[in-house]
């Protein structure tokens, strides 16, 4: 390749970055500007991949963290054949185009993840170079790629990122190759008014292997750390010094050229400035198109080559490739709630977290997928595959990950295993701390991810740890989040059915809030079905037409119980168990009003928590839960000063029946 | 002082921490035990205090991030005669105490923040350093005293310390001097299994000044470590090796001596194996209580000292003596409200972030205390005080602080400013990011804080940068923590109301969420009074008996008014302003129904989000939100995809209305 069709190569990446961005008057050009040749290096070189199958499990996986970039990955996707149009380039950032404001998974094939959110996408990355070397170790089949990505400024500064990559150095995950887009601008200055640590020595810190690139421009130099980044066993980062916005006469290196489109003038400017012709906008030349035809022909050489070599590893490794397919295809078995619930007492007082403990064993022993771990809580969260050994650094045929006290790095390297999609993966920490987790949380739901989200202590009744331990908000907060399901078991049961919805639900992330305390054991009027459970609510008594149906979740369905006979008397009450509001709430209108009928019967919720969210179950009805934060006591101290025993929930509601208020506002 | 008597007093801090778990038979005797040396060379040979005024300006801060390590706080402040007695110590853990579980600002004199959530101390510590570099800097006052702290494994796992401390290199803030607890055992297990990176190479790259110390009992060494890092101009860490759980025979050095008591008999031989009395608990030797008599009288004659030289520097510099007062009281003039509202204009489309831009300039002449940043969104959140100068390393005289990228920090080190209590501070981000600071927000609120979080972007319509960036669960999210005020005004008006309301409001912190997009001007049926807007709910048109109310915020506002003149005209329809959902609870019963007379006239909300949290205001009534994530498009096709324009809300409410069903259940 000569030297001019190379520039003319990464040149072309510039100017459809720039005309798109230009054309939806809205974007981010000077990224893909300064790190078009890096991109360049990495798919004309390195990068292994068929555009016809964009999840061929031995690809190399292309990140890009500065997802605000996205033209550049749209650019890319665009050239390297996969199926992203012109007409898709020329949509950029309009409604329902496969060429979003930022990458988004599901909505462009070849797009790894979701990002944007900064610091998010090399966290996931993080999550699938580790899901890729334990998918080695388990099953031995031919798998040698590497995960790429591109990390800005901004990335390395989100505290997930540190988070992520001092586990990534610690566990020594050498498939691990970021480029560092070290361009000195962010949105808002330049870097040296508040990043001014040396990023180097940092990620040093963090053993990873470090190499410096002193011109953004410079492929050869690129293309030769790269080289050197593949060869070392340690994660590497490649410090490149880019310019933003390169090429723009007078916007290159400052923040004008970060978020906002060149402008017509500049535009033309640049192009003038670097001998690009000024018309047509989103042009392709020829030898450009001629140059991607010829590698993607050579990649797919290399596709073909190990589809062969997989058959063969395939036939001679039957049961290796038996759990592969278990794997790929993340298969359960029909009864696999039944089998859960058949781990369970349901006769002795017990803590959802150990009734957690127990389904886990088993949903581990029939679910090989299933790996995850803790945020350095494991005594605490009960959430360790006693069958299943550490992973550690060199060492990845375990299912035990220790994430150390980094929830928000855990809950995206989560999302990078689910991404990937050869694990069902799970974290694990105290409920509070969900908030430390909130973005990879939210982004598991907006990109349909398997993941599942563990929490424990999950009420004031957590007892002594005080109030910065005890969740008040964080159910309402995790309920609100679409697409994600919340579960709060009551008992054995009901965790049965927690893990088993989790394992059963693809499209979407899961979330548990268990007790650290132990419950009473429930008394149904029924059979224990599991299969109740599992809709999410259901009744736990027989009680044909109510004047009263009373709703609760987890710990608090005891204590409803407990409270039930102690109601004024006149009132036929319904209890109603609901682990899962959004369950119920995706019922048929009739279904819901046959189980709690509003209108009818007069509602009242009750759990040890917030409780904004259950006026849109009960309405006008009553709503028994905690409005301020908890304090530092004994579990049941807490109870009475809350007013959360039997007799004062039932006080409560007898006197909220017999005086006919509306219960949420005030007298 | 004798080596013996030295030993004693160490051993009776580990001895009252030891007790005081056992007999709560809850809590962390492992941390105290291992730090009691360190401890006790900071109180008796550098901390400046004076146990009779806590909260005195030039005293040493001492701040345990490890906050589970409560015990060692509680067991000093008691040994250096602050009000905590004998009797509070025995009551560890027990409602309503002085000794909580974790360290809580307002509970404990002494104890300047609450701690115990991993990585919040040490960065709120930060947020003390640059509020006391920012104090002299502005005012000369005679201040030279050290933020100190103790911080542990899991606080440098945290990402919002790499965040907080990232920044405090940059700012050389040679004030902040932390201990590191490197005992090498965490929750789970040793630190080895997760925790390997180069913490002192880490924060050498952060600019910090560190030292190794080999034994945390090396009293001498640890000493000189201190005496060092006082002298260096930059932040220092001290990386001292000690033992959890030190003295225990059969504990020591493994995670069983972290959280929970010691257990009788492991108390006993700890006390024998250390040569302690086995009885009584509690026991502190008179020749212990002497030592801290004496070290009281001597820190007394410092704060005397100190006292003199700064009724000296008042008496000399009586204009910043008086600015010193004026930031101590937080003062606000009492026509704050009038005068913001001056500064806006409300006869013009305009963004509310726009507003907020205007209102800030003018807040910032009238409150010296305002100081604050965004992260690294000025250009966007238009967050800058355009009088004030940047702060910067050895130039803190400025009001703009530039957090970079690093919105969890920014969170605590705002709340570190507004525990400190000489400035008012506000941070700004996009609402989406909120997510990344859930943690100091909820800190903020527990601990009474006039922390100011300002958010732009505040829903879907800000457009392009699509779903990731788009905020849909992120108001009822807020509005979900206890003692949150959340404002979000619908014009000029409101803005300047929601910026009075924040510097008024000293016992809790508040958050705006302010538009992207410009608004329409609003429509008052009286004048615009700003007054008004502060109650946090009024009628913007004059309908005496509604049959219908729609209650609406912030753009939502200027689109129900739109919407107004298409509902069916058979209805007489109120519309409602609620800037402040929370203000609005508050009124009493009878002001809530005389503005929304629910029972009466049927109720709507219409907020551009989830919309989960409105039930409890209209009940069984109408919520008209979003239900899912957003897309990235413009704001106009969003409006349409998402059914908010002025007929299709018109629409849906008039459906509503005449069919007079539920809303809440599905048909």
């Amino acid at each position: 390749m000569t030297p001019e069709l190379q520039q003319k190569c990464i040149n072309t990446i510039r100017f459809l970055a720039i005309d798109a961005v230009e054309k939806a008057n809205s974007g981010h050009p000077g990224m893909p500007m300064g790190c078009a040749p890096a991109a360049f290096v990495l798919w004309s070189r390195h990068l292994r991949f068929n555009p016809r199958e964009p999840r061929w499990p031995n690809r190399d996986r292309f990140i890009l963290s500065a997802g605000h970039g996205s033209m550049l990955i749209y650019a890319m996707l665009h050239l390297a054949g996969y199926d992203v149009t012109m007409d898709d380039l020329k949509a950029f950032r309009q409604y329902k185009s496969k060429t979003p404001g930022h990458p988004e998974f599901h909505d462009t094939p070849g797009v790894e993840a979701t990002t944007g959110p900064l610091g998010q996408g090399i966290s996931n990355a993080v999550g699938f170079a580790l899901s890729q070397k334990m998918l080695k170790a388990q099953t031995g089949a031919p798998i040698d790629n590497f995960i790429y990505g591109i990390c800005s400024d901004g990335d390395l500064m989100e505290g997930v990122a540190s988070e992520a990559c001092s586990l990534a150095g610690h566990l020594k995950l050498g498939n691990l190759i970021f480029i560092y887009d070290d361009n000195l601008v962010s949105l808002a200055g330049h870097t040296d008014v508040t990043f001014t640590e040396d990023r180097n020595e940092r990620f040093e810190a963090y053993g990873w292997h470090v190499q410096s690139v002193a011109d953004g421009n410079d492929v050869e130099a690129i293309d030769k750390a790269v080289i050197e980044a593949k060869r070392d066993p340690r994660p590497s980062l490649i410090s490149l010094r880019t310019v933003l916005g390169y090429g723009s006469p007078h916007k290159a290196n400052t923040h004008d050229a970060h978020g906002s489109p060149l402008g017509k003038d500049e535009t033309i400017a640049t192009k003038k400035n670097l001998g690009w012709p000024l018309e047509p906008a989103f042009l392709v030349p020829d030898d450009v198109r001629q140059f991607w035809a010829g590698r993607i022909e050579e990649v797919k050489k290399g596709y073909d080559e190990w589809q062969k070599k997989f058959a063969q590893w395939q036939r001679d490794n039957p049961k290796k490739a038996e759990l592969w397919n278990t794997l790929v295809e993340k298969r359960t078995p029909g009864d696999l709630a039944e089998q859960l619930a058949s781990a369970v007492k349901l006769d002795a007082p017990e803590a959802t977290r150990k009734h957690g403990q127990a389904v886990l064993q088993k949903a581990a022993q029939l679910v090989p997928a299933i790996v995850g771990g803790s945020a350095d809580l494991d005594p605490s969260t009960f959430t360790y595959i006693k069958d299943g050994a550490d992973v550690g650094p060199e060492n990845y045929g375990g299912r035990n990950i220790h994430f150390g006290v980094r929830e928000h790095g855990m809950g995206s390297i989560v999302n990078g295993f689910a991404y990937d999609g050869f694990f069902v993966p799970y974290s694990a920490t105290f409920l509070l701390f969900s908030d430390y987790m909130r973005p990879p949380m939210r982004l598991a739901a907006i990109s349909r991810l398997q993941s599942i989200f563990v929490f424990t202590h999950d009420s004031i009744f957590l007892g002594e740890d005080g109030p910065t331990h005890q969740p008040i908000e964080q159910l309402a907060c995790i309920r609100a989040v679409p697409n994600m399901e919340l579960w709060r078991p009551a008992d054995g049961l009901e965790t049965a059915a927690s893990w088993a919805a989790a394992l059963e639900r693809k499209d979407g992330p899961s979330a548990f809030a268990f007790t650290r305390q132990k419950l009473q054991p429930l008394q149904r009027s029924g059979k224990a079905d599991v299969r109740e459970c599992l809709k999410g609510a259901y009744a736990l008594n027989d009680v044909a037409d109510p004047d009263v149906v009373v709703i609760a979740t987890g710990s608090e369905v005891a204590l409803a119980q407990a409270a039930l006979p102690l109601i004024d008397k006149k009132y036929e009450v319904r209890l109603v168990s609901m682990p899962c509001v959004e369950r119920f709430l995706k019922w048929s209108g009739d279904e819901q009003r046959k189980l709690v009928p509003h209108g009818k019967a007069r509602l009242v919720a009750v759990e040890a928590a917030g409780g904004l969210d259950w006026y849109r179950i009960v309405g006008d009805g009553l709503v028994i839960g905690i409005d301020r934060f908890g304090a530092s006591a004994p579990e049941k101290a807490l109870a009475d000063a809350y007013d959360l025993t039997p007799p004062k929930v039932a006080g409560r509601i007898s006197k909220w029946l017999n005086e006919g208020a509306r219960a949420n506002t005030k007298e």
